[in-house]
């Protein structure tokens, strides 16, 4: 009998940066911010959950499950703010999807740069849906690994034009300027954060730090901004003054998650916010006015990676990258995994070759 | 600068087999077994939850972190009883180690073969705690793929010399028959369980369907008797008749995740266990006399994966099997992720020479 265990397809983090490079990062974070936008709309057909953490003194580990009727993903992620003194990245991350019917997985993929990706283009999307239409001038406050993405998202989704840019580390402010030079973009260097924030349409936190810290006060707020708030996703970790909170209307990718992760982690359990999918399959309203102050209180959810894993996954197989990896023994018995210990491996002499 | 990422190591199903081979069976389920009682022995070091699980209607998928203050560890594991009919196992697995310090993932394993190894370890431990010493004779019922694994592991660590098997496959029944004719160990084939159970010392159960089935009723039970009950391992899922849990003593590997998944599930939530780690530390009982029925109710904990992944790492590197793989993108200045995509690849061209 012939095994009929389908095959695990893997990418490495080289592969998909050949995608990204292949297809080009603009259609990249389009590409997957339509597929969350999709998958947004058919929000109750997937069982979800908060995602679990594993805390430790420097930073946090965590696995994020989701699934539908056919396809069930997780994502493995860091958060390790200290990693960069040590020369390491804050976050790491790889997923898998796999077959609900038969639990197969079927593709196993680096994160990392998806994440970034995926994390820009769900900003963006809730930028589009919640930000008053015209912005041009966006604050991005934090530099770091992910802000190149975050300035190219919005550009290209939200129209946005300049950049009033801002991180207490000069060093990473000077990389993103480089990084971004040829990119249509207009680059102003802050002086600190109240100073990016002034005059900015939307205002973008994406900071590292595991602290509760107050990168955003009430005062730096102007009538009408939308503030998309990326940085604060983990407990003891926030970004923004509660009063910044109650200044606006907060909207939530998936309420349960936020409430433990989010900047309204400082509020009360009853704090009013709305699920980002509910506006944008038009059951609950956004924006009101051109003077309302909107927060995208973001943490990041399974639902977001399993649209990037999907993306990165159809658009692999159609450049013909990935490697098949034997992760699951084949048998041609599945009754008789014992049997595998009889089998001919590779690089053991001469059996190679029977 | 160069990068400081900490390599990941691949094990593919083919490494674990040649792992498995070139060490022999018998002393990997050995040597695991010593992993989990070390690390049972330091229980409290952990950081535990109950698995994570992704129901659906043929089956389940679970994810199980467990983490001390070094390593983090998880498991990916499904369970779908009607994927044999298709000719897949039942049960795969993969699972990872990562530095708690850095959150970087240093081992990506195959866990199906490894799975089944772990699983032999532990029910093995328990008995070894819990049954008469001396015991001789173990009816093994349900002769799937993780049978032969639990006749090794017992034969080894037990003392048992007589097998009396019963599935309700025969061809299963065969199978193990087959696998195990070399194996040291008298085998009487029985028409039923209850026939199986006749004059056994240890009764193990390792059946797989996704059922509140009745695999042992408290007829079949005989004073001094240590029953082994593997496969009631999901809500819905349970081997053993109330009566038989009333009738023993009933000890757990960790009482929260038991509760929800284990033959307990039938019980109310303050029927009597005991969690073996205290049992082996010395700060619980085990068996009181040789009349006293235990009952090992085990569903398959994280912290049995942790020890089976760091086994499993530390022979595959005494045995230079693995492979390192880029799963995390490796960049000179950790917070410029977007300057890995200006990489020269591989295979696309001229760049791969550059």
């Amino acid at each position: 009998m012939q095994s009929r265990l389908p095959t695990t397809v893997y990418l490495s983090a080289d592969d998909v940066i050949r995608i990204v490079q292949r297809v080009g990062l603009s259609r990249c974070i389009a590409g997957v911010a339509a597929r969350i936008e999709r998958d947004f709309l058919r929000w109750p057909e997937f069982d979800k959950s908060a995602r679990v953490a594993c805390h430790s003194r420097d930073g946090v580990i965590e696995l994020m499950p989701i699934a539908d009727a056919h396809e069930f993903a997780f994502k493995y992620v860091n958060g390790h703010p200290s990693n960069t003194r040590a020369g390491l990245p804050t976050v790491m991350a790889f997923g898998v999807l796999a077959d609900v019917d038969t639990g197969a997985p079927r593709l196993l993929s680096e994160l990392t740069l998806t994440t970034a990706i995926r994390t820009a283009a769900m900003s963006a999307l809730a930028a589009r849906t919640l930000a008053r239409p015209e912005c041009r001038v966006m604050a991005l406050i934090g530099n770091g690994a992910q802000s190149e993405f975050q300035a190219i998202a919005f550009r290209d989704l939200v129209g946005i034009r300049t950049l009033r840019v801002y991180d207490v580390d000069p060093a990473a402010t000077a990389k993103l300027v480089a990084n971004l030079v040829d990119q249509r973009l207009d680059i102003v260097v802050c002086n600190s954060a109240a100073d990016a924030a002034q005059g900015a349409d939307i205002v973008t936190t994406v900071t590292a730090d595991k602290t509760n810290a107050t990168i955003l006060r009430a005062d730096m707020i102007a009538p009408g901004m939308h503030i998309n708030a990326v940085g604060g996703d983990c407990p003891g970790k926030t970004e923004l003054h509660a009063d910044v909170l109650t200044r606006g209307n907060v909207f939530v990718e998936y309420e349960p998650q936020t409430r433990i992760e989010g900047d309204i982690q400082q509020m009360a359990a009853d704090f009013p916010v709305t699920e980002l999918w509910q506006v944008l399959a038009g059951t609950a309203p956004g924006r009101s006015g051109d003077a309302e102050v909107t927060v995208f209180d973001s943490v990041g959810f399974a639902l977001e990676d399993y649209s990037a894993l999907t993306f990165i996954r159809d658009t692999a197989a159609e450049l013909g990258i990935g490697d098949v990896v034997e992760l699951i023994p084949h048998s041609d018995d599945p009754k008789n995994l014992f049997g595998v210990l009889d089998r001919h491996t590779t690089n053991t002499g001469p059996a190679v070759f029977a």
